[in-house]
């Protein structure tokens, strides 16, 4: 299949974006949600290297070309209604802009009962 | 801390609405992502069951009430930038109306270079 009739599958929201889980491969630990538009969906499919758009800078983004902390893509999954998608990869370094692993790490709003 | 102050903490969109990756706490499978607005993250705070916004519906919607598929959430999680929220629940059942484990079964757009 060409990456364009992939990238077709997928419903992108009316910004054209559609919400990215970043999941690592080894761990299984949730590392971020981003978002993609088709151009950065495409640069994942075709090179496998994690890509994503800012919504904040209003451009595409590579993981970890300027932090270093570059993301290999092994899998990308879309859901059940074709509006998210699953990046399954190896995280080098940290994901999260705060050093940690994941994005998920900092803030916990909900306890589990039995710690 | 009060619920209302943890609900003031999450970023929500311009829709009132936040991004909430749902991952299953034994397997690691990250089931679904679905949306919630601040009562439904309220709803789930206060009772661990898996609570979330449709926007097709636009209405609240208690995970498994009609299916059966509940989910008991263990941890509630916010991101670094608070604005997407990480649900580790225990999924009783499918978490998919498909009938699979995960909605991210169905459609690999990627597979692994090594499988």
């Amino acid at each position: 299949m060409q990456i364009d009739e992939i990238t077709a599958r997928v419903r992108f929201n009316q910004a054209g974006l559609v919400p990215v889980v970043v999941q690592d491969r080894a761990s299984g630990v949730v590392l971020m949600l981003a978002w993609a538009d088709a151009e950065a969906l495409r640069h994942t499919l075709n090179t496998r290297r994690g890509t994503y758009y800012s919504r904040s800078r209003q451009q595409q983004w590579i993981k970890g070309e300027t932090s270093g902390s570059t993301q290999f893509v092994h899998e990308v999954r879309v859901d059940c209604d074709a509006d998210t998608v699953l990046y399954i990869v190896d995280q080098s370094g940290a994901a999260c802009h705060l050093g940690t692993r994941s994005c998920f790490e900092s803030d916990l709003l909900l306890a589990a009962e039995h710690d």
